[in-house]
C-alpha cells in the first residue's frame, strides 16, 4: 500500500506532562498501523532536522521511506495541549516548515500499487497524488474540519475520485449538512465514495457500503495516555489489512474496521508512536479475538445446538 | 415479570405537530415492552379519567392490570416539547395529580414473581416496592437525574438492594463522578448491583458483569418519530427476556440488551406506544437478525471455513 500525509514532530502537552518533539504525522502513523498487513510505501517531506534512525525504524518495519522527501528547511512542528479528560486539545503552535513546499513526488516503482491511502492533507495536494497514481484498486481519503471549512471545492473534487472516505462524526456532519448519521452516510455516498467509514472515538465507528451498514464497537480503554494519532492508525491499518487480503469484499471490509480500531487502540495506550512500534501480530490477533467477545452474541438456535452438543455424550454413555 | 411505576397521560410537542393526552408512564412502556416475551403484572395508579378500554388493550397484551389503583383523582400529565432533531426536550408541564399520592400496594399475588422491575419513579417508592416482594430473583431499577440531584441518599439504599442498574450514559456520570465509561460502570458496581447497562442512546448499550462488557449497537433508524419512552423500553424487553428464559447467564443477558435494544428501536418508530402496540413476535425476532447483521464480523478461520465448503462440492464434481 501506499501512503501520502505528513511526517511531524509533535510537542504534546496532557495530564502526563510535556512530550517534546515526539514523532508524529499522518503518513507516520497510517504507516506503522498498515505495516503490521502489509508492505507499505510511504511519500512525505521531512526537513534536515529529521534523525536517520527513525527513518531505519521505520524500515525495520516494513515501511519503504524510498518517497521520504528531504527539504533544506526544519520539519513540521506541530504543538498542542490535551484537556485533562483528553477528549478535546488547542493548538499551540503550527509550524508547517518543509511541509509549506510539500508538492507529493510519487516514485515510479510506487505509482502502480494498488490500495492508496490519501492521508489528511490538504485536498490539492490529494488530487496530486491521484494525479500520479495509475489505476488504484481503492482509494481511501481522511480529511478534517480545517479542509471542509476552507477547500470546500477541492475536497469535493477529491471526493468524486476516491473509493472510501474514512471520517469523524462531527466532521461528516459538517460536511454533509445533516444530524443523524444514516443520513449523514447517505449524503456522503452521493458525493463519490462508494464506502463511508464513520468513526464515533469513543462508541466506535459505522461502515456504510452497498446498502449495508456494520456498527463496530471502540475497545473499552480504561486509562487512555494520547489520543493523537488514533484516526490516521484506524485508516492505515484498515487500508493494510485490504491490501494484505486483496479484496473489498463485505466481510473483508468489516473485519478492516475491527483491525483499524484495534490499532487505534493500540495507538493511544501509549504516547505518539510508542506502543504502535511495540506491538506484533499476536498482539493484534489477540485483541482482534477481544472484539469479537465485546461485540458478539449468541442466537436462540445456536445455544439449542450447544446445549444439544452438551447433552449429547451423556445420551451415548445411556445407550 | 413484575413492573411498578407511572401510568400516565403525554402531552408531546414535535416536528411532527402536537399529541395530546397519549397513553404514557414508565410502566406502561416497560409492561407492553415485556408482555412481547412473557406475562406481565403491572403495579401504578391511575386517576377517574382514565379510559377502561386503555386497560382492555394492556390486558390483551398480556399485562395483568389488578395492580393498577384508580384515585379519585386526574391521571398524572406530562406535557413536553422537543428540540427539532429530538435530542433535547423541556418539560412544559407536570401534573403529578393521583401520582402524588400514589404508595405501590403489591397484591399478594404478585409478590412472589421472581423478576421485578423498578420503573423511573422517587427513589422512596422503590424501597417500598422492595419492602413488599419475596425473594425476587432479579431487581432490575431504572433512575434519572432528578433523583441523583434530588434523591441520593434514598437512591443509594435501593442501589444496595437491587441486581441490575439500567442508567442513561449522562446520568450514570453523574451518579458515579466519573467520566469514561469503564471508569463510571467500575463505580457504578461498588454501589450495589452486580450487572450495570449504561444505555448510551444512538451510540448503543454496555452491558458490565463479573468483569466482561458487551458492546450492543443501535439500531440506526432514519427517522425517529418520538423517543418519549424508548428507556422504560428498553428495561422492560430486557427483564421480559431475561424472565422468559428464567436465567441470568451471560448469553442470555447478551440476548437480553439486545432485545431492549430492539424494541427500543421499534418504540421510537411511532408516537409514544402506538407501534409498540402493533408489534408481533416476528417483527421482534426479524429486528434481532438486523441487530447480528449489524454487529458481527467474521474472523478468518471461519471465511476459511466457507471457502473450503464453497469448494468442495466442486472438488466431488470433478472426481
Amino acid at each position: 500500500m501506499l501512503v501520502v500525509g505528513s511526517v511531524a514532530f509533535d510537542t504534546i502537552h496532557n495530564h502526563s506532562g510535556t512530550h517534546a518533539r515526539i514523532l508524529g504525522g499522518s503518513a507516520t502513523f497510517a504507516s506503522i498501523a498498515g505495516s503490521v498487513f502489509t508492505p507499505v510505501q510511504l511519500v512525505g517531506i521531512v526537513g534536515r532536522d529529521f534523525p536517520e534512525e527513525t527513518i531505519d525504524s521505520l524500515t525495520a518495519r516494513g515501511v519503504d521511506m524510498a518517497g521520504l522527501e528531504r527539504s533544506d528547511g526544519l520539519t513540521f512542528h506541530w504543538e498542542g495541549r490535551y484537556s485533562d479528560d483528553l477528549t478535546s486539545r488547542e493548538s499551540l503552535c503550527t509550524e508547517l516548515n518543509a511541509f509549506a513546499e510539500f508538492h507529493p513526488k510519487i516514485p515510479d516503482a510506487f505509482r502502480d500499487t494498488p490500495y492508496v491511502m490519501l492521508g489528511n492533507i490538504a485536498p490539492e495536494l490529494q488530487l496530486e497524488v491521484l494525479d500520479q497514481v495509475r489505476n488504484p484498486s481503492l482509494v481511501v481519503a481522511d480529511t478534517m474540519n480545517f479542509w471542509i471549512e476552507g477547500k470546500r471545492d477541492e475536497l469535493s473534487k477529491v471526493l468524486r475520485r476516491v473509493d472510501v472516505l474514512v471520517i469523524n462524526e462531527e466532521e461528516a456532519r459538517q460536511l454533509s449538512g445533516e444530524h443523524h448519521v444514516v443520513k449523514v452516510a447517505r449524503a456522503l455516498l452521493t458525493m463519490g465514495p462508494k464506502i463511508a467509514i464513520v468513526k464515533q472515538g469513543e462508541y466506535g465507528a459505522l461502515l456504510f457500503c452497498d446498502g449495508e451498514i456494520f456498527a463496530a464497537p471502540a475497545y473499552p480503554i480504561e486509562t487512555v495516555a494520547d489520543p493523537t494519532g488514533a484516526g490516521d492508525t484506524f485508516a492505515g491499518a484498515l487500508l493494510g489489512y485490504v491490501a494484505h487480503n486483496d479484496n473489498t469484499r463485505h466481510d473483508t471490509l468489516r473485519r478492516a474496521v475491527i483491525y483499524g480500531s484495534a490499532l487505534a487502540s493500540f495507538c493511544v495506550e501509549g504516547i505518539g508512536t510508542e506502543r504502535l512500534f511495540s506491538i506484533t501480530r499476536d498482539d493484534v490477533d489477540d485483541r482482534f479475538r477481544a472484539f469479537r467477545k465485546l461485540a458478539h452474541f449468541s442466537s436462540e438456535e445456536e445455544v439449542a445446538d450447544i446445549e444439544h452438543e452438551d447433552r449429547a455424550p451423556e445420551a451415548s454413555r445411556a445407550n
